[in-house]
């Protein structure tokens, strides 16, 4: 499984843990790590302080490199960016803005930039940006979303043809038959952000993750079009959002109903009524399976991703 | 490429042109056959006697097995499928219904049958009712779609779980790379829709297929929802349909602006403002690209496929 993508962070795998908000901690981050892929803490649910906090604990867990992902529209993102310098941050995936704002600093200060895309334009200006790598996410990744609403299957090989970047696939992968799918589209990683999400290091309370390993197919839809598309999880939350937008809701009245510290409670809390629950498509594919340690997940993976390759001969 | 579906259809690569309205009339069809696939003529905006003369000029043209695609819903669909019998048609590909109306109908007059399915739930339905080869079509798939929006990437593997009947993969495949994608999350065969409908032999407008090879990402959207979920492709009609959504439009509010006659006006006669326009999210990956026949597309394809399981190794 060498490629680019091990070569340029210093691992094993090419298998990177998404970070994700409120699951996404120093012990989720560590156990991917130590596995042999890359952890990412995510800052997207995280003041500076909290943030330096995940990174300390993350280096004494592991002395293998991780990274923080870190949402560029996020108010304090100067500060989140400096705690990770201090703290001598390896690796920052960046999403929700653009690559242009922070590459140069990231680079000056010795930290690889990869970048998080749903599109091939955007793609392109990564490789203007000169970020290292460029994750292309698809339309069935959990949370929040391209406007295009471009799969994962049409987005890798588009991706692909734009860019010479080394190229992460993300959105709608959980197993080692998908990473392998996704090598035959041409990318040399994939970022797998449900699964781990799901696994007994996440951060997530215990009733989000029960919840989210008994999907059926059909329980994420992806909503919030008119604001920033989310794929969210079915239930009250979700009822009201897509009444609402049913109705020719406007701008206003979605935010008023998705108030404030919605996904706090829905996936850290465990109010699986009035919380926000994001999570990806492919977690149907996990429907009744026991939660996982990181490391079963990876010993799967791998065993998967042989077997499939082996199939194929 | 062998498969349990080059055996069932006993043709030679387990390719199959999807039957579309406006789009797969004789030619299509007996070129895709011809070139080893399996060809479906459209029989859902045909007529039961544009059918028969259809299916007469596919086999005059071929000695090849080909097919005929038949959406349930149809309201002449007992004339249709009495076209197929008398005409010794080898297989039907059936859509948009149960999957237990037809089967046995279909093999007493030892026609082989396929059912178009966009969940594992309604796959599991066509095994019980006994269908030869079940469809899994994702969400990136032109024309009508499945109502959960779940994606061939995570359709497949699920579909794959589901039954074990041999499975044809459906939705954002264009290329010999993504038949090889789909192999490896446990299809057997693929169904391409835009890649067919976009070539020289393919019965729709030049209008039509010039716009549709000149497509970039996030240039088709489903819309729809509230009605039979359907990808479209922007333009004035589009336009039309998404300002009264975000409006909250009623069904019939929606079925006034729809009116009758849209896909005809669109695909066929080539009408790109008023017309309605189906074609698959992949069709951006053609961008540019000139229109091709049938026999260019199945030798890149086999190329590209070619080309993919050599790199692996």
């Amino acid at each position: 499984m060498k490629s680019r993508i091990t070569e340029l962070f210093g691992i094993e795998f090419p298998i990177i843990a998404g970070g994700m908000v409120w699951c996404s901690g120093w012990r989720l981050a560590a156990a991917v790590s130590e596995a042999g892929g890359l952890g990412l803490i995510g800052a997207g649910s995280m003041t500076p302080e909290v943030l330096r906090e995940h990174i300390v604990k993350c280096k004494a867990a592991t002395q293998k490199p991780f990274g923080v992902n870190v949402p560029l529209m996020k108010p304090d993102v100067l500060e989140i960016m400096n705690v990770i310098a201090e703290e001598h941050v390896p690796v920052v995936f960046t999403s929700a803005g653009s690559p242009k704002k922070w590459t140069k600093w990231l680079h000056d200060r010795a930290i690889k930039v990869a970048h998080v895309v749903a599109s091939s334009t955007f793609a392109r200006k990564c490789e203007e940006a000169g970020v290292d790598a460029v994750v292309a996410e698809g339309f069935e990744a959990g949370g929040h979303n391209g406007r295009e609403e471009t799969t994962t299957l049409c987005l890798i090989p588009a991706v692909r043809k734009a860019t010479t970047l080394p190229l992460i696939a993300a959105g709608g992968i959980a197993t080692g038959d998908a990473i392998l799918a996704m090598k035959v589209l041409g990318a040399e990683g994939v970022q797998m952000g449900t699964r781990f999400a799901l696994t007994v290091e996440s951060s997530a309370s215990d009733a989000f993750k029960q919840r989210c390993l008994n999907l059926a197919e059909g329980d994420t839809k992806l909503l919030l079009r008119k604001l920033s598309p989310t794929r969210l999880v079915k239930g009250g939350f979700f009822d009201a959002i897509e009444q609402a937008e049913n109705n020719g809701a406007t701008e206003q009245q979605l935010l008023d109903i998705i108030g404030t510290g919605a996904s706090r409670r829905g996936i850290f809390e465990g109010d699986l009524e009035t919380g926000e629950l994001e999570i990806g498509q492919v977690a149907s594919l996990l429907q009744g399976r026991p939660q996982q340690t990181v490391s079963e997940v990876f010993m799967e993976l791998l065993e998967e991703y042989a077997a499939a390759k082996q199939s194929l001969n």
